[in-house]
C-alpha cells in the first residue's frame, strides 16, 4: 500500500484534554509522519469504559475518509501483559489495546488482517509503563500514514482471537413487538443515547419508549415535542434517543447510564 | 472562484467537546475536502443560546484569513422548517441555521451573496433529523473550501429576509455621558465581557462602570488594580470587561449574564 | 534558516477551551503563516500558575518534531512592562512572556540565542492590553514559521537575564538515601504527578512513597497493584506518580497539589 496522499489519524480516548497527554500523543506522530492529518474524535470516553469507547468508535468511523487510521486508547491494562494490536477492514485501519476496544468493529465489519504491534523499530525507543497511546499506539499509527504495511508492526494474528466484551443490547424476546436495551451514555446536552437501534423497530408501526416512570411517543424530530418536554426520536448515531426539548433529559428525567429502557409497539 | 490553495473551515458550535459530534463533523469534511484545514472557533457556546455565538462570531471573523468558511452551528430549531442558510461578505463565507445566529454578520459586514443550503447533491445522502451539523453544514462547507460556487448550494435569497434576533444592546439616552448595557457572558477565567463598546466612550472623558453595588474606574490594564481588586477594562473582543486582578470576577463580585452594567463618564 | 517544510506551531495556554481565545490565536497564525502545523499541548495550565505551565513545556518539548516552535502563554502581568521573549534552543523555539514561564527550558537546554519580541513589523497592528497571546505571541511564531530569524524580532538579550522562578524540587539531604519532593499536579485520571525525579533513585534499591498519611511501595506499573489499592510507580514524564488502580488518588487519598512527598529507599 502506497502512502496515502492525504492520511488521516483519528484518535480516541478517555485521557481528557486538561492534561499533556493528547498534545504530546501528536507530537510523537508528526515527527514520524509530517504529512498526517491528526482529527480528535473524543477524549473524553467515561475513563475505562471500554464499551463506552467501543460504541463510539463504530458508530463514527464510516464518517472519516477511506484509509483512516484509528487509534483507540481506553487501556485499564496498561502495563501488563495485554497486547497491543492493529487490524484492517476493508475501509481502515484500527489500533487499540486487545481489551475488547475493537468489540464493535471486529463483529460489523469484514477484517482482512490482524497483527500484534511489537516491532519495536516502530515504538518510541524508550517507553513508560502506563503511556503505551504516545510509546506505542502513535508512532505504529505514524508509520502506517507513512506507508508501512500493517504486517510490519509485529506477528499475524487471527481475529477471531482478538478480545471480545458484552456490548449493550438490544433484543426482544416476542418477535420485535418489544425491544429491551439500556442507556448506553449522555451526551454533553444531557440527551440520553439508547442502545434501542432503530433499524430494528419495524417502521409500520407506532412505538413508544419506557425509561424510569416515563413513557414517551418516538417523534421525528425535536420540533414534535412542546417545550421542556421529554421526547424519544432517532438520534445521529441511528440509536433511538430520549431528551426533553430546550431541556437536559439527565437532569429532567433522572436517568443515569446503565438504566433500562424498553421500545414497545402499538 | 478558484478553491484557495489553503481553504480554512472554521466550527462554532454549541456541541461541546465530550462527545464525537465535533470529530464526526470533521471527518465527513476531510472526505470531501482533503486539503481543509479544521479550526475550532469554539464548541462552548452556552447550549442554544443563538445571541452568544453571534456576539462570538462577529467578534472573531476577521482575525482568520480571507475567504476562511465558518460553520457555525448553534440550532435549537433543527429538524423543524428553519432553513439552513450560507452567505458571502467580501472576506469570508458562513453557513449557519437561518435563526438569527449570523445576526451580527448581517449587520455589520456588506454581504454579497445570500442563498438557503438545499442541493442534496452536496449534502450527507442520510440525513438525520438532530445533526445538520454533521449531515448538511460540514458536507457544504468542505464543498465550497472545494471550489464549488455559494449559488451552486441552492436557492439565491435576500439577505435582508435572513432572520435576526436582538442582540445584548449599549446605548445612550443622554448623548453619551452615560451608556447602558450587559452582561454577554463570563470567559474561563471568571472575567464579565459586558456589551459596553469601548469605541463609544469619548476617549477624553474619565469613565466609570456600575455594575451589581460595585463601581470600578475604567482601567488600561490589569496591572492598573491592586492584587484581588476588581476593575474594568477595554478586553481583547474591543468591549468593556469586569476583571478581578489574579482573582475570579463572577465568584467575586456575584454578577451573571445578563445583569445590566452602565459606564458613566465624570 | 529556511523556512522548514512542515513547520509546527506547539500552543501551551491557561485560557482554557470553552472561550474562542485559542481559535482566534490560530486564526492568526493561519493568516500569517497558512501552511503552519497548529498543536494544542493543553490549554488547561492551572490559571496563572506559570511553574505548572513551565514544568509540562519542558517534560513535554522533545515529543515534537525538531524545529517546532512553541507558544507558551500564562500570563498574569499581561499589559505590564514585562518583556515577551524568543529563545532558540539546539532543537526548538519557545516563546513566551519573561515572567519565568521558560526556567526549566533555560536551565535543561543550551540556549543558543533569546530576543525581546518588540518589532512591531511582526504583531498586529492593533494591540489589546489583556491578550497578547493573540496579538504578540501567535503573529510573531506565525513569522518564525515563515523563516523570518529570531533575531529579526527585536533586541538580543542574555538568556541570563530572563527570569526564573523557583521550580518543585527534588532534594536529598543524606546522599540519596531519602528524596524530599511535592505533588506538582493532579491530572484527568486523578493521579498526582509529584516532583520526585525517577532518575534520581537509585535502582538498586526498593523504594517506598510517603504521601500524607500513607506509604507506597514504588511499583513498575499499574497491574501491581490490586483493584482500588493505592501505588506509587514512574509516570510517563519519568516523575513518581501516585495513583490507586482502576480509581481516583486524589479523591481517595486526600492529597492536593503542593503536598509534600518523600522517597525512601530501604
Amino acid at each position: 500500500m502506497p502512502a496515502p496522499a492525504h492520511p488521516v489519524i483519528v484518535l480516541m480516548t478517555d485521557f481528557g484534554i486538561t492534561d499533556s497527554y493528547v498534545g504530546q500523543m501528536k507530537g510523537v506522530i508528526l515527527s514520524i509522519a509530517p504529512e498526517a492529518r491528526i482529527i480528535d474524535l473524543t477524549h473524553a470516553i467515561t475513563p475505562q469504559n471500554i464499551a463506552h469507547g467501543a460504541f463510539i468508535l463504530t458508530k463514527s468511523a464510516d464518517f472519516f475518509p477511506e484509509g483512516s487510521i484509528f487509534v483507540s486508547v481506553v487501556d485499564p491494562g496498561v502495563g501488563t501483559s495485554r497486547n497491543a494490536i492493529a487490524v484492517r477492514t476493508e475501509r481502515a485501519l484500527f489500533l487499540a489495546p486487545d481489551n475488547g476496544m475493537l468489540t464493535s468493529i471486529l463483529q460489523s465489519r469484514s477484517v482482512t488482517e490482524a497483527v500484534t504491534i511489537t516491532d519495536s523499530r516502530y515504538l518510541l525507543p524508550v517507553r513508560s509503563s502506563t503511556f503505551h497511546g504516545r510509546d506505542v499506539f502513535s508512532p505504529a499509527a505514524a508509520h502506517l500514514a507513512s506507508g508501512l504495511p500493517i504486517e510490519s508492526l509485529g506477528k499475524k494474528i487471527d481475529p477471531a482471537e482478538c478480545t471480545r466484551i458484552p456490548m449493550p443490547e438490544c433484543h426482544s424476546a416476542d418477535n420485535g413487538k418489544t425491544w429491551e436495551g439500556s442507556i448506553i451514555y449522555t451526551d454533553h446536552f444531557g440527551n440520553l443515547v439508547t442502545s434501542l437501534d432503530a433499524q430494528l423497530l419495524d417502521r409500520s408501526k407506532k412505538w413508544h419508549v419506557h425509561a424510569g416512570k416515563y413513557r414517551h411517543p418516538v417523534s421525528r424530530t425535536y420540533g414534535d415535542a412542546a417545550d421542556q418536554q421529554p421526547l424519544a426520536y432517532t438520534g445521529s448515531f441511528g440509536m433511538i434517543e430520549i431528551a426533553v426539548r430546550n431541556g437536559n433529559a439527565r437532569e429532567t428525567l433522572g436517568l443515569k447510564d446503565g438504566d433500562p429502557v424498553r421500545a414497545e409497539s402499538t
